[in-house]
């Protein structure tokens, strides 16, 4: 992605719909700007759908018992997103001239433009408002993220307080690091779509989330793991299947066109990835646990696709198969590393997004022969540090005030009973013991 | 949405294939014309997949005992609604020149087109194909609201010969009063999208279905309400989020056509008035019922969709989350109201497109300065009552003759057994006390 | 579909991506072919989404001891598909001028272009990138109908051999005959989008492997059908909303550019076929069975689907409606027959996409004054012969060798819990008695 111009403006906002359609004849440049403010808007609604794509993965990942719970964070974090987003993030992240020397800057609050905005003036692949909200649509993932790693133990309105910090302010201020022009796009360090301004800055939090939260009660027994089945294998399987779908708008999106060639590229090296994780996840886990294990099949298919997502414009559509196919083979051994550290991570989110992500980012550096590894290895370098503080800061202020988990009779009983007074399946005799 | 114009046909339908692409050489209009009608095509499927939103969120908001017979009325309905407009609805809702002073129009039986209708003759944003398989995507929506609302007690084949003639006859005939070009379209009532066209004609007949059928078995004794949980939150969830989804075709298709600035503030309207029904439902509901309601946090985001759907293209980004705020907190007391009157209402449809419909009809008047508050109250008073009476004489006379009600033992056996013999989840053991 | 031209490349592969834009000024031709090349990316990823729609109608139709392993199967044919077409499939299915009289080419190993694949030299309506995308998303789909009709009995290690023989060769092989510009092409054979070619294709191959592994236990006793009934009837009903949706890609993108008339008609007769199958398996099963069978209902619109897939673009509208009422009553007639002869087919795969693949096909020769019925006949039968044989083979060698069947105490414990010691759904107490 790219720096995003955009006029300066406080709330109440302006009112752009009144602006009536040009009379002018229309050329062959209006007609392009058109198709491609079009595909961005397609884009943007293949994004959104990736939040209903992690719920269903979240859920069908954990017990039925705390079903309720994960989808109310999931249903909340889109709307704190948007509307943190529109408030401050976009100005945040895309800061325009505001700048202190590429490390923050802030545009003002509230979003909205002029007749300008809404024409190529403004940009030649999309509107104002198409900026505004396909960004808007990337903000709430990385919140999404951590959802799924502090899944079952944490309580809903510490949760629900972090992601607004951390979605409305700390993703914009480190995105603003490279798609908003700053300090590491200036070095010339390279992320197309997000292996690392999204996938990685939700995995460190989700990292220090599960460090601050400790294991949930009974996965790790003296020294051994005790694997906590999730509940629901076809809505986890729905959900990798959604955010694949919705990754053709991830990545086709970070073209910021509807550039045929690069689009269409961007569709290939996709899903070749995504196709190269399953393919290597499956041998990796069928040899080394002995069977086919198709939740490590499901996490083979989204850890290519954040394999290439920092590349996926850049590579050759050989290099996208060697890329999720390690990306395939990486995540079944983080999984398991991370187990062995007694990190509890119940969907596996900080192996798809953190390893994967930080895979991809430095891929680029190995395989495209215009970006250099070592200014890539200072961008995973600086988002790490940046996020691992930010993250620390913000949980571990909750943490000492508020509280992060639920009592441990609260996590028996499930979150679901304990904080929302309601089961997601009251028809149906469920197994309670465990 | 505008007058649409086409020709006379009547069946059996001209064959519009055969008709060969121009030779001449392509202009900058040709190409705008070509994405308009891409866009329109896409809105189309996504307005589509509203009817599994529809579904899911209906299915999860009841019980499981009642699965079979609500997910047969929804296929059924799409199914009813596309050939009855293919027959006379699309027909009867744009009559062109054939209406009588604003208030009832046919163009004839059928559908069909000459090669005008392919081109930007017919109308620069799409071809005779396109308006009528968008159109008709809309119309079969009105009857699944009411689906909801007599859901787990109304005779399958009465509801479907309810559909069929409230989806065939009454929604195009007051459709025709605005976007056909009729009276109420030429006093200035405006409707976007179908607050009022088609969430609240769905809502009345769901208000006059419910009246004449009663409450289920159960849920009001003496003065007591007891809530009857629905069986599988993850579907309700999964529905809320494909009809969001599918929102960005329903408010974004309503442009009618690619128009940049426009559809992409429509994008930016719809998502942050679902984002503040969101918020807004769940700080109510959380202070009201001392819990976070997963099911009004649901409700809260299609509110905020309905709310802004009248006006998404005509108000500021500001007033968006004002109407989507107020939208999710009138749907949590909309919900109690319709409970404290007996009103059985499974899923709250009523209060989500009734309700909120309204809200956001008359919202447009508050608004936007271009619009008259009274020429708005109009329209919702013309709509509710002729939908009243439409709905009251077709749902009176089946109640009259087929009957509109199972028995209380087909009731309290389910319908999925009493009128399919089959059970959704014949796997699993299924509590049976309620 | 068309002769698609590309050019030949070996692995490893031409890197598009550094390709810069265009500097000279755009012109109306350079917005037409970008708005259809994004139609057709657009199509892509509807055509994708397609395999979730398969993976929950499957699983839904089945029962909850194998829907682990029907998942497993249906994300390793997406990978599998996508990947063998890279490396062989494309090639042989658009061999371009490497053809022995057009019935076997190939273009060489590997996918790759040169500059001019980007631009609408390669084709007006598409890049070669996203050609291979759009074909690649076609080619998974011909082992995935396969999938459900020998589910819950083959071994998965078998099956994920055929699939990769059968997609990477087979498929691809007797696709070159028609799209790929072969024999039954010069003949005059007309398959739009893939009756044959595609759901044919899997269909004979359906019924070759039901043939070789023979009916589950307990379906056959004697002369007595014991039905077997689908364990999660939601899950059947999102597979078909699914389906449905993808196919507005799968028959859209068939017209391979953004057409504004042909993709328009396209959707119309898509539509309401499905719709008129919907009505028509209603009916046929209402009187046949005396009760409204929701899963024949549900095949009805699929029948409907596959029934208008060969001539969506040649017929009227009107006979589009018949079309798809005929394969609506042929699929609750076909789904009985091979009962009656004891092919067991727990989804129903051989009815719809077999029985309704030859209805479209033929139609297209009746429906159509352009295409003879006998040309029609003999692609149909070309087909079915070829496939017969190829599938003979591949399954027949597999069965001799590794074996197809799980022995009788797996597929009674179920295959998940045989093949992959876990279970779809832990926290429930599943009854066992089936």
């Amino acid at each position: 992605m790219q720096l995003s111009r955009k006029s300066l403006f406080i709330l109440p906002l302006l009112l752009a719909a009144a602006v009536p359609a040009p009379a002018a004849a229309q050329t062959a440049a209006d007609a392009i700007f058109t198709v491609n403010n079009t595909w961005m808007l397609v884009a943007t609604l293949l994004v959104f759908i990736m939040h209903l794509g992690f719920s269903t993965l979240e859920i069908g990942l954990t017990r039925s018992k705390n079903t309720v719970n994960i989808l109310f964070k999931n249903v909340s974090i889109i709307a704190i997103g948007l509307l943190t987003y529109a408030i401050v993030g976009f100005n945040l992240m895309y800061p325009g001239e505001f700048s202190l020397g590429g490390l923050f800057g802030f545009a003002g609050f509230g979003v909205g433009t002029d007749a300008a905005g809404l024409t190529a003036e403004y940009s030649e692949g999309y509107t104002y408002w198409t900026d505004f909200i396909f960004q808007g649509m990337f903000a709430a993932t990385a919140a999404t993220i951590v959802s799924g790693a502090v899944a079952e133990r944490i309580k809903l309105a510490s949760f629900l307080l972090f992601a607004t910090l951390y979605v409305g302010l700390v993703y914009p201020f480190v995105g603003s690091w490279k798609w908003g022009g700053g300090w590491l796009d200036e070095m010339g360090f390279y992320d197309f779509a997000g292996s690392t301004l999204v996938h990685s800055v939700g995995g460190w939090a989700a990292l220090v989330g599960v460090f601050l939260l400790g294991p949930r009660l009974g996965k790790y027994i003296k020294d051994e793991i005790h694997p906590i089945p999730g509940h629901n294998i076809p809505l986890a399987a729905i959900g990798m299947f959604l955010l694949w779908f919705g990754w053709f708008g991830f990545n086709g999106g970070s073209v910021l066109s509807a550039d045929p060639g690069l689009v269409s590229l961007v569709f290939v090296t996709t899903c070749l990835a995504a196709s190269a994780g399953i393919i290597s996840a499956m041998l990796t886990t069928w040899t080394v646990h002995k069977r086919p294990d198709i939740s490590m099949v499901l996490n083979g298919a989204l850890a290519g696709l954040v394999g290439i997502t920092a590349g996926a414009d850049v590579v050759s559509v050989m290099d996208s198969v060697l890329i999720g196919g390690v990306a395939g083979v990486l995540v079944v051994f983080s999984v398991m590393f991370f187990d062995r550290i007694k990190m509890d991570d119940p969907v596996g989110a900080i192996s798809v997004h953190l390893t994967c992500g930080v895979w991809g980012t430095l891929a680029v550096g190995i395989f495209s022969a215009d970006h250099s590894f070592v200014t890539q290895l200072i961008g995973v370098l600086a988002y790490g540090a940046t996020c691992l503080v930010a993250a620390g800061i913000i949980f571990g202020t909750i943490k000492a005030t508020l509280g992060l988990r639920v009592s441990e009779m609260d996590e028996r009983r499930g979150l679901d009973l304990a904080e929302h007074n309601m089961e997601a399946y009251p028809d149906y005799q469920i197994m309670v013991t465990r």
